[in-house]
């Protein structure tokens, strides 16, 4: 079974709209949210359709940003990153991934958003095609839309803990296709690849002559294994990552990508054109964030976000919304929900309405079986999360009878 | 006489670089910025190639981000930019320019730059033109190439004050003419356009079934007069500004785009994908730059900006650099250095080698005349600015014997 993405983002034809902009979806999610922000008392409403940590930026980094502005740090910085942020990234691929990565290959980007627009805007031609994981992040689809190109969706489930395999990529490569786009701790499904795939799939790509991004956005949230970064399998993957989410800093709009050094000066010249810069208080709380005071704290995260996973996945199952497969990273899990619902995007207004919790219909991370399946997050505490499953069993054991 | 682009940015044809990566241009200032940086003794230096005002974001504004912050500001916003700044700048259109732009048609964005690249990417089908002065800010040819666009140069000179008029519009719009850009005041020449031009152009533009974008990121700093606002001119027009420049707060990355209300939906669409959202530190910082106290230091630090142009224009031309127009908003001043070299780029480095002031060549601007050009920013407090013309006068004196 497959849905169809809607079509009701459209415009009339009467507006002189760019196909791109014509094509681009919405985040679905996003519906979800206002709708919970506007027909769900407060009290009762329990979002677990958001893409963040619950968690602020901790004290010490806000106070870094702080400190920053009052020197005087408001003005433009170089276009690829302070020195002193670039450098503490280069350190961070040396101590705890053992890998090289200088500071000259680290671009500091306002979010991954920006280094993915600027990984594609240097990689793919219109009519190109990236391979990616369906279900995956909606805006990897949004970028090569963008730019003209296209996401080449490559369905997947829990039989590949919905990751591409390396059999996958072969089977799917054409002659459109210009390279290979990996998530890994995954978006929504909160799976990692193995090393080995990852390594293996990198082989199949170059062999190929296309280029592997990879996307490690939720690589700080790990559980009970820490996976090596792209970067080391060799100086021509593109690695992004973020602040967004281990460091919880979304609000910051910081991230960065590990360039290959030939594409470097080009995507500096992009860089400068379509950013100027990644905000300067957010790159000075930036370098704050990596060091080992504040990792204390984002590890104490982690294991909390690891505890929530513990808890909510049999939870889930327990009342009917299973994973067919064990969440290893990120703070997602996708579940089943064909024994409750025809449509996951009706069941997902269905729950808000009777329960007041916002979860997130299959609909916005692709088109394979989007509607048998929710994501949720556990972007809330324990007892939130322990209540929102409550209310969901309780109402689904209702609507039984 | 006109200046070819340089090549010199082309990455060798083995890197597999997409034909827009190609294309974008370096901004060449920052070629003689870093070597200002680096060649020329910091006690020597004197920069007058930065895009930036020299004053530091006002201290009120600065502490109305650390208080968000302190209470929590450190998530993502909704995408179109929190209601409190979307209501401000609504109120910034009634109570300066009288002109109704409600809140659901501002769009905050991460600067000018992401509110042109929005625009543009709507707007913008590959193979289109839109038509602007030669020369102009760099950026807006490199959003247009981003797209598999270009920008349409109208050569422009003192006699239109280097802004394009009715007349040159109707002569160069051809059948792949989208639209047109103008900016006013503009970059590098601090030369407005006319309300009248303005409205005339609008005119011509909605004729041809073409759409107007109007660059007012300069809006604020304007001398001896006040123009009105194109976003006056009707609900289709697209109008960019920024907190960069009047605001002083270029770090910030904070800025936004008035959109036509039937484009409105796509932008936002395009917006959550390719940025999420502004920064919400510099969004809560915009709020109170908004605010009438705040207003009364950048309306002082535009007086101040008013005296340097005083002193500064006709300084420049008793030392042989003239303008051939009296500049009237921003901060720079494009001059003629054809009594001293017949190459722009050439006489930068010589002036910097010489006399360790850095100024920028035409040749980013575009390249109508390019090589004829320097643009000088007044960026600098005024006993800086004078040494800097002194050197450079005594340099240009011993260099005439």
């Amino acid at each position: 079974m497959s849905t169809t993405i809607p079509s009701g983002f459209s415009e009339p034809a009467t507006v002189r709209l760019t196909t791109r902009a014509r094509l681009i979806e919405p985040f679905h999610a996003i519906a979800i949210f206002r709708e919970a922000m506007t027909s769900v008392d407060a009290g009762r409403r329990i979002l677990m359709c958001v893409g963040e940590p619950d968690f602020d930026t901790p004290a010490r980094v806000v106070a870094a940003a702080t400190a920053a502005l009052a020197r005087g740090e408001t003005h433009y910085t170089i276009p690829a990153g302070i020195p002193e942020l670039r450098s503490a990234i280069s350190r961070h691929y040396r101590e705890r991934y053992d890998a090289e990565v200088p500071p000259e290959r680290v671009l500091v980007t306002a979010g991954a958003s920006a280094a993915l627009t600027l990984a594609f805007g240097a990689l793919a031609e219109p009519g190109d095609e990236f391979l990616m994981a369906d279900p995956g992040y909606p805006s990897n689809r949004a970028f090569l839309t963008f730019c003209g190109a296209r996401a080449g969706l490559v369905p997947v489930g829990a039989p590949e803990r919905f990751q591409l395999t390396p059999d996958l990529v072969e089977r799917h490569w054409t002659p459109a296709t210009r390279g290979v786009m990996v998530a890994s701790p995954a978006n929504p499904t909160g799976t990692s690849m193995a090393d080995e795939d990852l390594r293996a799939i990198h082989e199949v790509v170059r062999a190929r002559g296309g280029t592997l991004i990879v996307d490690e956005i939720y690589h700080g949230l790990t559980y009970g294994h820490r996976p090596a970064t792209a970067a080391a399998l060799g100086g021509d993957v593109f690695v992004v990552n973020s602040f967004s989410k281990y460091y919880c800093m979304t609000g910051w709009r910081l991230g960065w990508l590990v360039m290959p050094e030939p594409y470097a000066p080009a995507l500096e010249r992009m860089a400068q054109h379509l950013y100027i810069a990644a905000a300067a208080p957010s790159q000075w709380a930036g370098v704050a964030a990596m060091e080992p005071e504040s990792v204390a704290i984002h590890e104490a995260r982690r294991v909390e976000f690891e505890a929530r996973r513990d808890w909510i996945v049999p939870a889930l199952r327990a009342i009917g919304l299973p994973a067919a497969y064990e969440p290893d990273g990120a703070f997602y899990v996708y579940v089943d929900c064909t024994a409750h619902a025809g449509d996951s995007w009706e069941f997902a207004r269905e729950l808000l309405h009777e329960t007041g919790v916002a979860v997130t219909p299959g609909r916005d991370f692709g088109v394979h079986r989007a509607g048998e399946f929710l994501r949720v997050s556990y972007t809330s505490s324990l007892p939130r999360l322990q209540e929102a499953v409550a209310r969901i069993g309780a109402y689904l054991d209702g609507r039984r009878r």
